[in-house]
């Protein structure tokens, strides 16, 4: 037998938060592409535009007019796909043929008032008001909802519809798929280890340091061990914290910092205005809020699409989708992404 | 309480196959659509092009010629992502970084001679070679690994990185995470209820009608009560079958004619080559073929990316990679997709 080399040999590895497995198949890279190839971003995105319902002072889908907003502007989505009063599909189904009530709220938050920057071209205060916003909707919405999703599709190959800087909060009072299979890998390994998963596993990768990306005192962004975007990120504080609401004034600071920093590294990877989806997971809240959740800790996922360049991405398609998610380069190839900070000349190729 | 429609109410709905829920807002297709827009499919595909490596006669990545093939035609992929021999890992792992050896072989299989044709441009007895094949291949490669994969990615939207009518074959020596799923949730409902899930599925679903979109004495393609796609499509046989290899030479001519029946709809539905991706499940392989497999029923999936038009597709993004699968109308709007058959203006217009 030939010595394993993660690099040369195919392997399955564990994602202990889904319980599922992932093919690492890194010498896949090698093969020729001659697939579908994305259109690169736009290049001028108009600071303002008079047609995008995003920008201060439009008007949107439904007659209702923005205010002219300097900072963080939140309203209800024009078509959320979660509304609070749905009625309830009944009891008394077929197993095979189940639905239940589905309620919610959908909110859009706009981080800045250009549409010509993103959050690694903002200013660190102006990130630090953009955390301040999620921290009061985590709060304010997760008295009632058990779940509330705060996510942002950043690009158009991620199915983002305007180019102004937005992230989506969707609350819903529902556990939903993905944060309900986090909640019971967590729980278990938290009563069979009686230690938070996410907390071991960072202290574990701060020491090994090999799939490190950005580390400061407070926060540590690692490419998991089980990734399966080629660039895929996870984001989180070095403290137990259970919710973006327990994060102390410093360590949203400290956010600010490791996300412009996260950002900008993604956007010198292919010298693009990187595109992703990302989303923030922390213990549930509305009902879960009296329960100990002390086997939860909070994470950021940032999944991009791209694979090798600005335009060739990863395709999750037949074999992904009928039988297992697979990756064509290892999680500890992609830790080197450098770091330049934005010159003037960067700035303008980027946005 | 307004009274429950599905058509207008947000609801969630239930997977049985993957024990897991999917969010239903019909609403949500009146929302404008200014995001990416794909481009059309390739409109002129030679019949030839001397520079594809799966045209008959041509050479490939690694040297070797195709031969003058008139029918179907199998190779090993050039590039697999599984390999026979890939060496151990090695045990004795932290519980969150764990891998396992993954070994298997990965096949390349065209179905016809010419660059310009697709499935259901195929003639039917073309068609059931394409099926006896696949069966050949389960039988084949099935004596020693325990899943073998049948999938095809049409289109270049769907990752398919050649317009070659052809499929693949990734067999592995472990049970990838959606069969290994489906087996769990099939034997689960089998030991409930003393039927096969998808039995009694298609039993309901012959009876009620609303969601079935072809059927013929052998077979029926439903889109499921639990879909995610827009036009996602369930195809199984009306009797118990495990596997490819338990169809009897009337059920394989059944389904060469249901397939070109739905790819047909299907092309009919945007008048564009239709993308997807779609793959066979049935009962487990190799050492599995010696236990009892009762609770399993022969199915195949596709899974299409579009949603409004041959550009616009379904973007699965943000709430739905950190949350949920969340469709934008129910599976009931989608069952009337009209059938005309081939004409040759049709066919020029297609392919
Ligand atoms: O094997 P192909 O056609 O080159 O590649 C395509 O199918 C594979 C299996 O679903 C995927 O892993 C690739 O991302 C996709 O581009
Ligand atoms: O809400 P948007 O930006 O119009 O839409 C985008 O994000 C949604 C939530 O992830 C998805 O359901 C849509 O498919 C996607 O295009």
């Amino acid at each position: 037998d030939a010595r394993f080399d993660p690099k040369e040999h195919q392997h399955l590895r564990y994602n202990p938060l889904r319980d599922s497995w992932i093919l690492v198949s890194a010498h896949r890279m090698k093969r020729p592409w001659a697939g579908q190839v994305e259109k690169p971003p736009e290049e001028q995105i108009p600071r303002y535009d008079p047609r995008n319902p995003l920008c201060p002072g439009n008007t949107r889908a439904n007659g209702e007019v923005n205010p002219d907003y300097e900072s963080t502007f939140v309203f209800d989505n024009d078509f959320p796909a979660l509304q609070p009063d749905a009625p309830d599909p009944g009891a008394d189904q077929h197993p095979l043929f189940q639905s239940k009530a589905a309620r919610g709220v959908c909110k859009v938050m706009c981080f800045h008032p250009w549409s010509d920057v993103t959050l690694p071209l903002m200013k660190k205060e102006e990130v630090v008001k953009v955390i301040e916003k999620w921290v009061e909707l985590v709060e304010e919405i997760g008295i009632t909802y058990p779940w509330v999703q705060i996510f942002e599709n950043k690009g158009a190959v991620m199915g983002c519809s305007n180019p102004h800087p937005h992230c989506q909060v969707w609350a819903s009072n529902f556990l939903p798929n993905e944060p309900a299979l986090s909640d019971r890998c967590q729980r278990k390994y938290y009563e069979k280890h009686g230690e938070p998963l996410l907390l071991e596993y960072a202290k574990q990768e701060a020491e090994k340091k090999e799939r490190v990306v950005v580390e400061s005192s407070d926060w540590l962004a690692v490419v998991p061990y089980w990734a399966t975007w080629p660039y895929q990120m996870l984001l989180l504080p070095r403290r137990h914290v259970l919710r973006l609401n327990d994060l102390t004034t410093e360590e949203r600071e400290g956010l600010a910092d490791i996300m412009k920093r996260l950002l900008t590294k993604y956007d010198n990877l292919f010298e693009v205005s990187f595109p992703y989806s990302m989303g923030w997971h922390g213990a549930p809240t509305g009902p879960h809020l009296k329960e100990n959740n002390s086997h939860w800790q909070l994470h950021a996922h940032y999944y991009p699409p791209l694979l090798r360049s600005a335009t060739v991405k990863k395709f999750m398609v037949g074999y992904e989708m009928l039988a297992q998610e697979q990756r064509d380069l290892t999680p500890e190839q992609v830790n080197n992404i450098t770091y330049t900070p934005y010159t003037t000349k960067l700035r303008t190729a980027l946005v």
